[in-house]
């Protein structure tokens, strides 16, 4: 590694894993174009949604998989459980699909208690029970004291696709809106607060939540959804560059109408963060034509989870920029993807 | 635990993660049992098949999930790639399914080598090639150095299920043969050879390698098929143990009739260990009614890869000792359900 150490925390080349190569920013983008896709050359796959979809026998399968490594195992708001169920729902529901099944493989520390086994799979079936999926297979494994991290879960996830339901950033249009289901932040920001030790007046509760009934809701409203993603790794700006990048064209979003909450805002400018990188677990990003967006506003703004839905911003054509944002001071700035990531281990 | 620990290596009650609870013998089935299977309780995983059989919209569908942290990453014939990709296509193989789709989710250790990951995923390509399935979605994340282990791979799994095709042990009969399609134990003397720099006369290479054409060669002769499974964690002698006790009735087999090459033999003697609980991972065991194994044993020995399988018992009524080896001097032993596991990490 020695001619590309440049004493930086987020080195230009690597020739071994960093933890940026996890964070959802442009170096996590870069192992996954690079090395990864060449390797599993295949439509599905490329396609780059959140899930695969597949057609088996005349019935179209969508197709997920994400191990969570988040640490600790408990943050306000939520658990690792509960972060897996939601997780994998969360992917299925952004390719259109309805979730059905999912798998849960666990990598146990040797060690963990087997009371926080239990305790943190409980949650896993209460989670799957509020989705209304069923846990139907799973696997596990131990690996030695010093390891691993007292657990880790993987898990995949089978959705049924109803008909003429396409969503993906090729069917994103120049003039569409673009709006979110709720303030951002919140998960990062939840997750690093019991990390690091700190106390804030008001504690920031994780957004960890499924949100497929936000989508479904959304259809049922007769919304033409062009794509809809959930801002995970990297926040609302990696998944707007992220779009903008694969729909080829540029995405403009408005700083005051942003919805991002007190505490949040407050604690990641004690922190030196960018709420708009900070990763959500129950948060929607939906593009649709700007003509529907007021009955994708009231749609979203009606159901439990969807109460904070804002516009915040739309699609314009191909421009030199990716994503712009305008600022609350009318300046433009842009939006970049981010290099690595400002917290590891959120998921 | 102060009260449970008798100063053996294996605890009858722990209250942390073991490394038995991950050896596939008793202590992990218990657990299972005792935590994981009331936790999720429902009908497709109480079936306690490799794979959950679900309907989707009029096409049967296996699914199932595997997760790999073998140690170290390369062994003789083979590395956790291949390893990764086979085990789960051998898992849906023995559900009667026909494999199609993978997903694959990599948890990176800080450090590991960019080079030593591409090598593996190329070798998980080829593995996939191999065996007629597409890789079609992934996931990636990161953990810190000193929280992983190099690298452990999730695949799942999707395949389709021909009709007519019903395997399991609530399928299998007295009367019926018992199968395996090559010799045992190669996959975990050959980890365990390298893990501790054990240099034998002639190196035992593992038996890594898909099993699903075995299978189709059995239901393409016609072969009534009772049930499927393949030996790896545990090895042979957790599958019977598993099948017995499933089925509710007892199984009967002998020594002399079950392949263990001459390498593997001397490796487990100065080892201590039993080739009959040593994992395979490219080994069928196959139950079928006994007029059919003539014809089973042909088609196996007619494929590359089943050269060497043997019938090696039968199934017999319920009876007080569930499975029976009948030795080369004639008596009788007791093959009973593991309590740990001889070899961690051999998967």
């Amino acid at each position: 590694m020695a001619e590309f150490n440049l004493q930086c925390p987020v080195p230009l080349r690597a020739e071994t894993v960093q933890m940026a190569h996890g964070g959802g920013g442009r170096i996590m983008r870069d192992l996954i174009e690079s090395l990864l896709l060449p390797a599993f050359a295949n439509p599905a796959l490329e396609a780059r949604h959140d899930a695969a979809l597949l057609d088996l026998g005349g019935t179209e399968l969508a197709f997920t998989t994400d191990s969570f490594v988040v640490t600790p195992l408990r943050f306000p708001g939520g658990d690792i459980g509960e972060l897996a169920v939601y997780g994998t729902v969360n992917d299925l529901a952004c390719c259109g699909a309805r979730p059905r099944y999912l798998s849960c493989a666990l990598i146990l520390e040797e060690g963990l208690a087997l009371a926080e086994l239990e305790a943190l799979v409980g949650s896993m079936r209460r989670a799957a029970g509020r989705c209304g999926v069923v846990i139907v297979t799973g696997d596990t494994k131990v690996v030695d004291r010093g390891r691993g991290d007292g657990l880790y879960i993987n898990t995949a996830g089978i959705g049924l696709v109803p008909d003429r339901r396409r969503v993906g950033p090729e069917r994103v249009r120049a003039g569409d809106a673009i709006l979110v289901s709720g303030d951002l932040g919140r998960h990062g920001v939840a997750v690093l607060s019991v990390r690091e030790g700190l106390a804030f007046e008001s504690p920031v509760v994780s957004d960890c939540a499924p949100v497929h009934l936000l989508a479904e809701g959304l259809w049922d409203a007769g919304i033409d959804l062009h794509c809809l993603r959930d801002p995970t790794r990297g926040g609302l700006g990696a998944v707007l560059n992220e779009i903008a990048l694969d729909s080829g064209l540029a995405l403009e979003v408005r700083e005051q109408d942003i919805p991002v909450a007190a505490g949040v805002a407050a604690a990641c400018e004690l922190l030196g963060l960018d709420p708009l990188y900070v990763a959500c677990e129950g948060r929607l990003v939906a593009w649709m034509p700007e003509a529907q967006a007021g009955a994708a506003l009231a749609a979203l703004r009606a159901l439990p989870g969807g109460e904070g839905a804002a516009v915040i911003g739309r699609v314009l054509p191909a421009g030199p920029v990716p994503v712009v944002l305008r600022t609350v001071l009318g300046t433009e700035r842009v939006l970049d993807l981010p290099t690595g990531e400002q917290l590891p281990r959120i998921c």
